[in-house]
């Protein structure tokens, strides 16, 4: 198996970062109205340009064009729902990198019925933490191709081949809402201009920690956090990088 | 009646907050999309757990396990309509505290039809403006066991056997949004491990208005001010709150 | 033709903000939910009061006492769809102003669909950037009395009789989520207390980039520069728009 010290070196993470920064991909995130704005000013942060259509009858149209598209369940709507199949036909029918964020999905039967529904579809990156993975479990046993991305405290991401973990980031993660769904957003946005989903997501994850670990040195608390985490994510370059990478590895 | 003074003491705020960063309850949130944010973020930083659900599909599944309910009709839509008896249903079911935020009932028809179907209730908390307060005050009338909680430069809490009344906060808090949404949130997280409804109003209202306070003596402007005010509540003890309450008592 | 030097000077500017803070006018808002946060604090700072129902059934009583209304496709849903002929109605009866931005109306035909409805309403303003404004050009050179606001490096504002530029603002507001949502909910609360929409805009829109340039001086990074960006917008005075105004012009 690999390991990110094997194959993720500061240069790879920094060549990402910058091909998001040049390339502007467009990521269609369907996604819960709590975690929108957080998700678009990060996304825009990276270069990556955000959508959030929802209406089922433009949200094919809008997704067509992205470079990635993100389906979170959080406050997930009636119409969220009719939405699903036809992002999932946007997916089948350009063969465009598909990102599952099951939130809450162990506290509800619809959540779970709709992660089994996206699911169905190979290739698809799944972020979650240790309850949403352990809730999806079976379902991604079954899954074609799944990448199973599980945060906390250490970050570890897996499929068949290979097993990365990233140990970056600080406690106030969890206290701040909308940060596990915007990483989400982050690792399509490296999807749409990485094709290895594994390196894609670690990447994204590593940045993501790493802006974290700087945000937490400047902010004051909670509620200041987040928007430190963007500026340091927006500033991250690879001396800096280079610099927190080494400090863990 | 009791006064404030006579029952509040700072060890019993403190007492309220430490309960809820140790049980750190989940409370459901039925609430408009422009507060929802900020509202998670205020839950998080007191140490309770926000939920969203809103779909009637699933609300009652996700709402079943938290420790207490809150009903915003703030940007009220047709599926949160819908959403509102099946929240009630687990009220009744489960004997789970309810907080009421009746958000600009005195425009709407419709929010006052929902708030009158909500204060069928018995037991509920009702927390809002003074407008709000005064086109709801004959339904609450004739409510069973309603706490009115009316906030402003003064807040007031009364039911048929106590007034209790606030004196903390800064002129801020009416130039941002949904800090009075979030202040509901608060009223029923501290519900959620304080059984005396009255004394949880209390308390919440007043680590909120001296959070307030505390943000006010920071901030630039009112764009600063929540991110301030989070601050200052995930960071508030007994020391401060004593130093505080000690001033304007 | 008159240009902005001729017709909009500081005084001007000042006191259509100082008609903002003192007749505080309710701007009826249906607009995505990743901007309504920001949109509300926005129009808060500058003194206006925010109203976002969407619910069909209630949104034409809400909306009957504003003074403006803005319809903002993005994340348009069946509910919202449903809203914008009962905004219309409105907009009918009463003579209100009405501001509509057109986001990523380029994407979706639903959009273009609604904007063709919105239009065939007499003297709409509408704000976009180029993409959105091209997209519905032939829309608008059939519309009676539209006013087109043109946003980007340099603004333009135009009806048939007047061309108006406004040169401020700064890079980083195309990086940071709603900004240009929450100008167009500026225009709207602009247009409530100054009848020439033309001057209105201009107004709005030379505040809103002097505020962005006062919040590129403070902010490290796209993350705090909203921030900052309202508490400027906040504390605005004559003194500062004519330093600002005259450096450009």
């Amino acid at each position: 198996m690999k390991s990110m010290n094997d194959s993720l070196d500061v240069s790879r993470v920094a060549s990402i970062l910058a091909a998001l920064g040049k390339r502007r991909p467009r990521v269609h995130c369907l996604t819960n109205t709590v975690a929108q704005n957080l998700t678009a000013n990060m996304l825009l942060a990276c270069g990556a340009i955000p959508s959030m259509a929802s209406h089922p009858d433009e949200v094919g149209a809008v997704a067509a064009g992205a470079g990635a598209i993100l389906i979170n369940l959080g406050t997930i709507s009636p119409e969220g729902e009719r939405a699903v199949p036809k992002l999932l036909a946007v997916v089948r029918e350009r063969g465009m990198p598909l990102v599952l964020d099951p939130v809450f999905v162990e506290l509800s039967p619809l959540r779970l019925r709709l992660a089994e529904a996206v699911l169905g579809q190979p290739g698809v990156t799944v972020r979650g933490n240790a309850a949403e993975m352990a809730a999806l479990a079976g379902v991604m046993s079954e899954a074609r191709g799944v990448l199973r991305v599980t945060t906390g405290k250490v970050d570890r991401i897996e499929d068949k081949t290979c097993v990365f973990t990233v140990a970056h980031g600080h406690e106030w993660m969890a206290r701040v809402t909308g940060l596990g769904c915007a990483s989400s957003a982050l690792i399509a946005a490296c999807r749409a201009v990485e094709p290895d989903a594994a390196v894609a997501a670690a990447a994204a994850l590593t940045a993501y920690g790493i802006a974290g670990e700087i945000a937490a040195e400047r902010a004051a608390g909670p509620g200041s956090f987040a928007m430190h985490l963007i500026d340091a994510l927006a500033g991250l370059d690879e001396a800096t990088l280079a610099a927190r990478m080494g400090a863990v590895s």
